[in-house]
Parts: structure tokens; C-alpha cells; sequence
């Protein structure tokens, strides 16, 4: 299956895509959040998709696309974990995992606006795959994890350099800035995508190749991700585990190049489908 | 006005103290989340306190406090915030505010358990002034930041070190560790606190002093830290930002001092009250 959320900031409704029409679901689900993860609302909602089928309610094409999951308790972000990546940033090859944290408050529609924060000067791009954990996960082993994820989705992790990297702080001051977290433009459930460590993932900016990369090239594979994450803290359904992204970000250049207002920026993997946005300067 | 939360884990109920007796508001509102926030929440409890005061039902002594409230959408950590912590942790003066997440997961009640993690052997303790957020703020000036303040609370921002400083990442592994958040005994508005700059902070290990500071050492004061950290993410009501810890942890002493199974931790700042958790080791 294929879970969206549309409509206007704040008042998202939940549906399906069916060969790539949009379904309405809201009448039988108030929402893709916690409680539906956690209540076994994917067996549900497969129910429901087999026995109405194309006769849910369409959405009109026109209606903007959210996050396909609801606001999550954690946005969780794995650093560096494509060895190109990480060799274009200077950084040496991890050792064990990179985690840091994402404000949910940057979540935004896969369409929407990257706004540009106020003095920011270094704006980045990161195209990334992202997890959507199905179950609470504390201390699960490898084995155990592929039973925790829900599904998979497309995820722009925008990043400000130097918020990040020189403001005295972790990383979190440069990940968590508002519309910094595009996410989807739907979930894919695990049956949609039949080898999910060989997906292309890419990203252009005006048209021209940035990213282009591959997850076959994971340092850190997904099952390990998450039993390595849940050792430190309890993952609750909706939550989210983005697994880091390939080379090709502004900041790998020579000089490094970063967005501005005006820019278009557009981000795709495998199954996943693709994003755009347009890049905004803050505006009160 | 004094807010807490009371009940099993899960299923908790909104309060106040008054006189340090507990009462029940749960049949007015649902509880001290972020719509309760968001909508004006604190005046309509104020009216009801004015108009039912020691009238409304009573709450049991036994009954478990949680944290005064409801899981908020972002628990953000001020680091290194008095002169003398950033001293004994060898780190130079910050020239502006470390930032860091802790997982919501953390969050437990003032007088529940600190668990030890697997294979933790650096835990350990840190008494701290926390903020909770009453209205949305994005780029509020140091003017404006007063107004976006619904309360103080006292926080444990319990941390492992070895997670925190030697694993290869930010801080969140080390400070996101379920039970590593206790919040409360309550959150006291503004007007309960005489000088929110002049409190006395203290904390022990099995009787014995290990911190005893005062806010009026933190080298970022209140309405600055909610100013800067609004340039970063928006924060959204019922956020809470915790300011920072003075001298005395366990990582500050030569050899360095952690916590063990059966250790007992209080503390507590004027005004705030005092909690008190037993530390024990993870069991499945």
C-alpha cells in the first residue's frame, strides 16, 4: 500500500494511492499517527482498500500532499552513513552510527516551500530514505527489526551548514529549522519495494544532477539501524529513522554551493516517487 | 498556580495543587498538552480554581505523579549553561547557547525510577531549571520571550556520559535514554516564582550534597534562551526547554562518580519542589 495525507497544514486527512489515484480514508481512519501504528491500522486499513477498492472517495488532484504520517514523537537522523558522503565532508568513516535528532516541527508536504531561515547563509540539500517504525522497539536485535518498520518514505533532510556545524552546538540548531524536513510523497509499505538496498536515490537543483546515489551503498543497512537506535531510547509507532544521504550535497563542493531563494529543488528513489520545492527567503 | 499530573503511566490526569493538596480538574479539561496550551488553556484554569477552588475533587496521596505535562512535541536542552558545570567538564565558556534534543521518550514522573541502560556505566544526574513554552514563538525577541512562558519545572536531565561524549555522534544518545527525563513534581506559572534569577538548585546521591547551585549563575538568562533558540525551530506550546545544569555531576569529580543500582537521587529547586528517584539497573 501507499498511505498519503492531504490537505491544508494542520487539517490533513488520511488516503491511498491506487495506480496512482488519491482515495480518501478518512472516514474510517482519523489519521496515520501513533494510535493507528500502534493499533495494527496498516491490517486495517489493507481490509479496507481490499473491500471498497476504487470505490473510496477520489481527492481531487489539486489538494496539496503532506507528510504521509502524522507529526511523530521522534524524527531521528542517521549522520554520514554513505562512505562518499562522508569522505566529501571531510568526516572519517564512522565507526558505529551518526545520530541526531530533528525537530518535528520542520516536517513539511513534499511539495511545499523550503523556506530559507533569516541570516541563513549555508542551506543544504540531503535527498534520504527514511523508515516509519510499525511497532515500540526498545533493545530489538536485527532479527527482530525488519518486523518493526511500517514502511519507507522520501525525505529531504535540508540542513543549514553553518547553524550546524559552526554555532556552538550539535547538529541539531542546523537540521530542525522550519520546512527543513520534506517527507514523501507517500509511504510505501515493506511489500511495495522489492530490494530495498538497491534503490537509486537522487537529487537536482535547477535541472542539474546534485545527487545520484544508491542505497546498495548503506554503511549502516536498515535492520541494524534500528535494533543500534533502539539501545538508546524506545521507538514508538510513527516514528522515524531517516538513514543518511550519498554525495552530492552543497557543502561537498569546491566552493560549496548553496540554495537560494528561487531555487528548484527536486528529489526522488526507487518506489518512493518524488518531491519539488520551490526555495523561499523568510518572509514575517 | 501549581499544575500536575497524576495516574498510571499512560492514562494520566490533569491537577493542581493547592495548599499542597492535590485536586482533580480532569472533568473540566482534558489535559495540560499543547491544545491546552495553544487555546488559552491557563486562563480557564485559573477561572475554575477561582470558582471551585478546594471545592474540586480531591486526589489520593498515593496516587503516582507524572510529569505536569503531556508529552510535548520537543524537550530541548540548553548545554554548559553555568560557568562553573562547563569548568569541570574540561569544555571552554560557550561564546552562545549549546542546543541539544532529548527524546520525549525520556519523560517519566518526579518520584519514578532512573533506569541504567544496558551496558551503561557513565549515568548520571543533572538538577535543572526547565521552561515550558505557553504560545507558539518563532523569531521572538528577548522583549517578547516573557510572554511565551507558561511555566517553570524542575528536570533531572539524567545522562550517560559514554553514550553522550564517546560513541561517535551528538549528544542525543546519551541524554534520550527512557526514564533519563523526570519532570515535575509540578509546573508552577510565573507568578508563583518571586525571582525565576535567584533560585536555589540542589541535588544528592544517598544523602550526600552533590550540586548545589543557583540560577543566578546561568550565564544565558531565560528570555534570551527562548529569543535564540526561536531563530532555530519554531516552538510550539508546551515545548520545554531545559536551561542547564551547575557544577557537581558525577563526570566533574576525579575519578569521575556514576550512578548504580539502589542509589537514590533527590533534588529540588525553591519553588519547584524536590523529587527523588531510585536508580536501577534494565530488566527485560
Amino acid at each position: 500500500m501507499k498511505l498519503i495525507r492531504f490537505g491544508h497544514p494542520g487539517q490533513e486527512k488520511p488516503g491511498v494511492l491506487i495506480d496512482d489515484k488519491r482515495y480518501d480514508v478518512s472516514g474510517f481512519i482519523p489519521d496515520f499517527n501513533e494510535t493507528f501504528f500502534e493499533t495494527d491500522g496498516l491490517t486495517k486499513l489493507k481490509e479496507l482498500v481490499e473491500e471498497h477498492g476504487t470505490n473510496l472517495p477520489l481527492v481531487d488532484n489539486h489538494e496539496r500532499l503532506s507528510s504521509p504520517v502524522a507529526r511523530p514523537s521522534k524524527l531521528l537522523c542517521i549522520g554520514l552513513n554513505y562512505a562518499d558522503h562522508a569522505k566529501e565532508t571531510g568526516a572519517p568513516m564512522p565507526p558505529e552510527p551518526v545520530l541526531f535528532m530533528k525537530s518535528t516541527t520542520a516536517i513539511v508536504g513534499p511539495y511545499d516551500d523550503v523556506v530559507i531561515p533569516k541570516s541563513s547563509v549555508k542551506t543544504d540539500w540531503e535527498v534520504e530514505l527514511a523508515v516509519v517504525i510499525g511497532k515500540k522497539a526498545s533493545y530489538v536485535d536485527e532479527a527482530e527489526a525488519a518486523g518493526c518498520i511500517a514502511g519507507y518514505l522520501l525525505h529531504n533532510d535540508v540542513s543549514e551548514r553553518e547553524f550546524q556545524l559552526e554555532r556552538n552546538g550539535t547538529w541539531d540548531k542546523g537540521k530542525g529549522c522550519d520546512t527543513f524536513a520534506p517527507l514523501g510523497p507517500f509511504m510505501a509499505t515493506p511489500d511495495e519495494i522489492a530490494e530495498i538496498d538497491n534503490l537509486r536515490l537522487w537529487l537536482t537543483v535547477n535541472g542539474k544532477s546534485m545527487q545520484d546515489g544508491t542505497t546498495a551503498n548503506l554503511i549502516f543497512k536498515i535492520p541494524f539501524l534500528i535494533s543500534y537506535v533502539s539501545q538508546f531510547m524506545t521507538l514508538l509507532p510513527g516514528d522515524i529513522i531517516s538513514t543518511g544521504t550519498p554525495a552530492g550535497v552543497g557543502l561537498g563542493f569546491n566552493p560549496p554551493v548553496y540554495l537560494k531563494p528561487g531555487d528548484v529543488v527536486e528529489l526522488g528513489i526507487d518506489g518512493l516517487g518524488t518531491q519539488k520545492q520551490t526555495v523561499k527567503a523568510y518572509q514575517v
